[in-house]
C-alpha cells in the first residue's frame, strides 16, 4: 500500500466534473492539497452516504486550497450516469475519476485482489505530492468527513508551523506543542 | 503495507503493563477485538498525549470486549521508565510492546525506512485476526480517540448484524443501510 | 487471443438477468451452444444498438438451444443500472456480465492493453466448450446479428452431420458439399 | 493472434497472380486497405467455394481501392496447379500468396498447432497496416464475401469521418451516430 | 541433422498411394527394409524425373523387402492432383507422404531454413528402424536410382552376412573382404 | 552434421601428400572445387579399396579443377607409415591429412560418438567454400568413385549454366532441364 | 563480526552528550583514537556499572586523545532520560549513541539476531579509523575499565614505536621486544 | 567472525601435549569449559610471552575445570620442536594444536586473509560448546592471563547462580547483581 | 591432472598384445601393480627409445607382479602395423592400449589441449586403483626405466611394510626409516 | 595440477637463505632456469634426505643456470629453526620458501585436500617461466636428485639444440635423435 512519505505516482483518466467529461492526470494535484476518496462502486449503498457528506464539506476544502478526486474502478461514463440518476450523487462538484484500467488504484495499493474494486481509502496529499494520511475501512464502516477535516486543518496547520505539533484531539485554534529537549519525559 | 483483510501475523515479544513484565504473543488478540496502535518514540511530544487520549476510552474498549496494545520501537524496559516518569503515561493501563527488534513494526509495515522508528499506525483487529479498519497520521498530526471510538462500534456492529452496511458519519444506535436490489442507484 | 478450438476457461461472476443478480459461471455454458457478446463500455454509443440487435434474435438463439453472455468491464450494478434507464438495454433478456476484474476479457484475450475495456469480440463456443467461431470489429463498425444467426446454423449443422461442410454464404436449407478423394482439385 | 490494432509484419514470399509468379512484400499492402484470406489447403472443398466468393467482390473491392491476398501454406507452384485446374479458382484475379514456411500464417497466429495449416481466418487491414476487422470460422462454415463487403464500408466510412460510429447492421447510405455526452445512458 | 546410426523418429501423417488417402506412421517401416526420399516440392522441375527413376526400380525394392516414402512439405491433396496431371508422377505406386507441418523434414534434419522446403535427401533405414545409408545433393542435382539400388544391396548383404564387408564399387555377386589380423596394412 | 549450403568452416593439420608433410588448412580449398573424403581408420579394410577407387580418378578431377582431401583420426605419421607399406595406398597422389584432434571430422559432424573414428562421409564443395553434395554410407559398405564424378559434373554443370537443372542420372552431355512457369504440373 | 583491521564504516545518528542533542557521524572518529562501547539497553542492570566505569577513566583517556561513545540500540531520547534518572549514569560526559535504526551495531556485527539489542562489545579503533583491539562478554559478565585502558596504551606504544612489540602483561613503562632474527625460537 | 551464543564447530586435528602426538577433536571440550587460544606462529615473539602467561594459569584452570588449546597455523611437528627448543615453551602442559589446514582458525574466523596466520584471538566455550567470551588484539600488542582468568570465573559464576549478573571489575568473592523490576532505571 | 591419491578411472580399449587383438579395460589393472606409460604418436622419434628401455625391464616388472600399458592416441590397427616395420617396437610383450577417442589421456588428464596427441606421462597405479607415483617429462626428453624399477620397488616396499619410509635414492636393500616421535627434527 | 607447458603463476612469499629472510616472488625465477621442490612439512622424516640429496647437487645446478626453491606449508620461522637444529638441512644454501598460505601449493595444484600440506612434488621451469618436467612421488617414496640432474640436462640441450630430441636414458654428451621424414616407422 502507499505510505505516508511516498510520493504521488502519475496517472491518466477520465473524469466526470459538473457535467462535463475532462482529461485528468496527476499534475491537477500538484502545487496544491488534494484528497484522493476510493469507494468500491457506483450505483452500491454506503458509496453515497459517504460521497455525499465529502460533497458537504467541498466548499471548505476549497477554501482552504485542497481539491477533491473521487475514486472507482467504474468508467466516467458510469460516473455520469450516476449522477444524472442519483440525488446524493447529484451534488458532487468534484473530480469524479473513471479507473477501469485500475492504474489509480494500483498506484495506491488498494485494489481488492480479484474483485476488481477499490478499498475504502482516503490519501490526503501535500502540495509536494507527498502522502500525508491515510485511512481505510473495511466494507460496510462508512467514513467521517468531519474528521477528515479535523486532520486535513492539522496537517495544513504544521506544514505552515515549522517546530510546531498537533496534540491528540487537536482542533483549529487550539494549542500545539514545540518539541524541546526539556519537553523530554516531561509530558 | 498492511491491507484491510490481512491476517494478523504471529509476533512474540516483552510488554509492560500494570507493573509487571509480561510475554506477549499474537495469541493475546485472538477470539476478541483489538487495537495496535504505533507510535514514533518513548519520552517524545505528540506520543504521549495519543496514548492518555488513548487510555481514557480503554474502560469502554474492555467493555466492549477490545483488547488495546501500544507499540513503538523501545524495550520494554523504556516503556517502564518512561510509565515512571510521566504523568501522562501512567495513566495507562493496557499492554505496552516492547518493539526493539522491528519485528511487529514490519509485520503492519509501518517501519520508517532509516529511522528504525514506527509511523503514527492504528489497525483495528476483528477475533478472526482480520484487520478491518487502518489508519495512519503523518508525524506531528495527532489522532482522535473518539472517531476511533465511532468506527470500532461500526466495525463490532456489521459483523453482528450481516446483511447491514453503516452509512457516513454513523454513530451507535443510528439508522443503517440493508443492501438491496431495489436501492441500487437510488441512493 | 482466444483461437478456435481453444477451450472455454473457467470464470465465476455476478450478472443482471431479469430484474435479478445471479452468480455464473462457466459451467453455464456447458452442455449447450453459447454466445460471448464483448463490448467497451455500458452507457456508450455503438454498443446499445448492438446489444438490441442481438436482443432482436435471443428467442431464436434460445430455440435453437443457443444461450447468451453479454460482457463489459463494468460491475453488474452498472448494468441494471443501464437497464433501468434505457430503452434499447431496456430490451434484454439474456446475461449481462460484470467483468470489473477483467479476467474474462483476459481468459478471450480482448482487453485493450491500457484502457480497462474489451474489443468488440463475438465468440460461438460448442456445447463441448471449444471454441468455433470468431468476430472482432474495431470501435465504431456495429456487428450483424443476421450474420452471426447464418454463422451459428451453419456450425450447429455440421456438427450434427459429420461428413458434410457448408460453403460460402450458406443459409439453412441450402445444399451442402460432402468431401470425397473424387472431388478434390475437381471444385 | 493478432489482434485489433495491430500492425501487418513483414514478409517476403513468392505468389502467382494472373498467369505470373510473382515476389510479395508486407509493402504491396501499405497506402492500401488490404485483406488477408486464409484458408487450409489447395485442392479442398469449402475453400474453393470462399475463394470463388471473394472473386466475385473484387471488382467492386478493386473499386473502394483494397487489395486481396488468399493465404494457404501450400507454394505458389501448387497454386498455379490449382488455378490451372480447377473451374472456381480459375476465376481468381487477386494475389495467391504461398506460405509454405508458414511464416505469414504465424504473422496472423492463426497456424493450426500440429497440423501445418491455416485456420480460416479473414483480417482486413487499413492503409496505416493497422489491423481494423477479424473473422475466423472453424473447420466446416464458409464465409459470406457480402458480409465481409458490408464491414469494409462501415471502416472506411468512419476513417473518413472522424466523430462518427455506425451502429448494427449498419450498410452504406445509412445514418450514423456522432457520440456526445448528452447521449450518455440515452441510446 | 539425422546421422548414420540414428534411429527413426516417430510421425504420423496422411498420404497418397495408389488412388487412396492412407495414414502413415513410423511403425509402416518397422521390420523391414525402407527408403525416404525426400524432394523440394511438387508441380516442379528435377523432382519428377528422380522420383519417376525410382518410380522405375520400386517393383525390384519390393522383392527385396523394401518400402518406399516420398515426402515434400505439400499435402497429400496435392500429392493426389499432382499425381492425377503428371504422367511421371503418375507411374508411382510408393507413399507420397505429406509433410506440410514439417515434422519428416525436421526428424531426419533436412529443412531448408525459411524456405519451407525440404533438401533432395534420401535416407536407408534398416529393419531395425536404423539409418545405415544417406546422400544429399543440393538444387538442381539429379540423384541416380541405379547407384542406390547397388547401395540397398549391398547393406542387405553385410547385414546377412556379419563378418564380411563390400569393398568400393562392389556389385551384387562379387567377391567381398573378410577383416582378419592378417590383413591389416596389407590390403 | 554439415547440411547442404554450409561453409566449410577453418581448420589446419598436418598432411601427408607424395612423400611430404606438408600444413593444410582450409585456404587450400578455397577458390576451387574439393572433395572431403572421410574413412574410419588407417590400415583397416573397406577403407583402402575406397582410397584406391578415388586415386583411380583423382587425374580427371584434377583437371576439372577439383582437388581431393582424404581424412581419418589418424596421424600424418600414420599415413605415411601407410602408404610406405600399403600397395593400394602407396597409389594416392592426393592430400592425406591427419585428423588426430577431431577437429575436421568435428567441422563436418562425422566423428562417431564414443570411437574416436569417423563415418563414411563424402562432401564435395564448391569454390565459394559451400557444401554442394554429402554421401555418407554405413560400416562396411563401400563408396563408388564412378559416381562421384558424375555428380561432381552436374554440379559443376548447373553452377556454369545458371537457370539450368540436371535430372535424375543426368550424364555429361545430356540435356537438362530449364524451368519455366510453362513447365509447372507438366513433366 | 567486524575483525581487526577493519575500517570503521560509516554511520550517522543522533546522540546525548553533556545536556544535548546532537548529530554524530564516523567523522567524529577520525584523525584521533576511539572506542566503541557498545551494550544491550538502557535502564538495565549490568550495563549502568560497565557505564559509570568507564566514565571513571574517561579523563584519561581524553588526555591521551581517545574519544569514547556508547552505544545501544535505544533512541537518544531515552539515553537523555536514563541520563536524568540514574545516579550512575549521570556521571557519563562522553557521547551516547542513539541506535534504534541498528545501523552501528550492525556495521560492527553486534546485534543479536532477534533480539533487537547489541551484544556487550568493546572495539578500539586507530587514528586511521582500523579496528585494533575487540573484546565482547557475554550477557551478566561485566568489563574492566582497567584492563582496557592497559590495552589502550599497548596500542598507542607500539603505533608510536614501530618495530617494538608489547608482550603479555605489558604496563606502561615496562620494557618491550623487537623482533629480530636472532629471537627465532629463542624466548 | 564466531560470535557469542555461538556454538563450537567440529574439527579433528593432530596436537603435541607433554611429550606426545595426540589426536584432538571438539569432543575433547564438550561438557566443560575451555579456552582456545590463538596466535600467528611459532618461534615468534609476543607469542611465546602471552604462551608462557597462560601457561602460568594452567593449574587453575584446571582446578576449575577449564582445558586449555593453544592453536596456530603450524604442524604438530612444528609445535614439538619449538617445545623442545624454546625455555618459555617448555614449560607448557596444555594443548598445542596443529593447524597448517586452517580449518579451526576458519572455524573461529580469525585467519587472516592472505596472510595464513591465525589474529592473536581468546574464546572462551561454556560446557555445552557455547561461546561466552571473545578477545582479540592487534599483532604486537600481549593479552593479559590475569584479566583472562577474572572473566572465567564471572561466567562460571552466573552459570551457576542462575538470576545473577557480575558488575563491571567483579572479582570473585565480590557482590554480584539480581535483576528485579524494581531496579529498572535505579542503578 | 591425475593427483597422487586419485583412484584409477574407468576405460574400456582395443589393444595390441603379442600377435592378437584384445579387449582391455581398468579391470585388468586391479588387484596388481600397473604402470601407465603414455607417449605422443606411433612411428615417430624418442617414443621409440622409451618403448624399448621399458620393454627392457618388462621380465622384471613381471616378476615383481607390475602390468604395463602404453598408450598413446593412436588405434590398436596402428599400433600392430607399428609392431610390425619397427625393430624396437617389434620387442613390446606388453599391451600397447588404442585410444583415438582420447578417453584414457583424458583421465590421466595427459591430453594436450588442440593436438589430439598425450603427454609423456608415466603413472604407478597400486593394487587397490590408486595412483601412486607420476613423472611428465616434456617433448625431447626421454624417460628412464632403470629410475622408474627403483621408484616401483620402493613404493611396493613401504606398501608392504607400515611404518617405514624410504629416503632419498634408495635403492633395494638399503635401509629404511621408521618415523618417531623422538625423530621430529633430528635428522 | 600444473600441467607441462603451462606458465609459473605469480606468489610472493618470506624465504629463509643463507642466515636471513628475504621477500622473494615469481620474479627470482624468471630468465633462468629453476626447480621447485615441494615437501610435506618442516621436521619430519623423508623430506630431510631428499633436501639434503638435492642441497648436494646444487653447487653444480648453480653452474648450470639453474635455482632452487623448496617449499612447505611452514614459516620461514619455521624454516629458520629448522635449518638451525637440524644437521641434515643446515647444509642447505638455495630458497626454503614459507607457504603457510598455501598460495604456491595451490599454483601447482599440489596440496593434499584437506590435510593443509604439499604433495612431495618436482617441477622445473625453463627460462620463460614454462614448466617442462614433473615429477611427484606418494608419501614414504623419496625421490632422486641424481636422475633429477640428468633430465635437467637434457630439458636444457633441446632447448639449446632446436632440431634434436634426447633418447631414453640419455646421458650428457651421448648421441641424440634429429626427427626427419625418413626416420618415419624405421627407428
Amino acid at each position: 500500500m502507499a505510505k505516508i512519505g511516498d510520493t504521488l505516482k502519475p496517472f491518466t483518466t477520465q473524469a466526470y466534473k459538473q457535467g462535463k467529461f475532462v482529461e485528468v492526470s496527476e499534475a491537477e494535484a500538484k502545487g496544491k492539497w488534494s484528497i484522493f476518496f476510493f469507494y468500491p462502486a457506483d450505483f452500491t449503498f454506503v458509496c453515497p452516504t459517504e460521497l455525499e457528506d465529502l460533497a458537504g464539506i467541498y466548499p471548505k476544502l476549497q477554501d482552504m486550497g485542497v481539491e477533491v478526486f473521487s475514486v472507482s474502478t467504474d468508467t466516467h461514463f458510469s460516473h455520469k450516469a450516476w449522477h444524472d440518476s442519483s440525488p446524493a450523487i447529484g451534488k458532487i462538484d468534484f473530480f469524479m475519476l473513471g479507473d477501469q484500467n485500475h492504474s489509480i488504484a494500483n498506484n495506491f495499493d488498494v485494489l481488492r485482489e480479484g474483485q476488481g474494486l477499490a478499498d475504502r481509502g482516503t490519501f490526503v496529499v501535500d502540495p509536494d505530492g507527498v502522502i500525508q494520511l491515510i485511512e481505510i475501512t473495511s466494507e460496510g464502516v462508512g467514513r467521517n468527513a468531519t474528521e477528515l477535516l479535523r486532520k486535513v486543518k492539522a496537517a495544513q496547520y504544521i506544514r505552515n508551523n515549522p517546530g510546531e505539533v498537533c496534540p491528540a484531539k487537536w482542533e483549529e485554534g487550539e494549542k500545539t506543542l514545540a518539541p524541546s529537549l526539556d519537553l523530554v519525559g516531561k509530558i
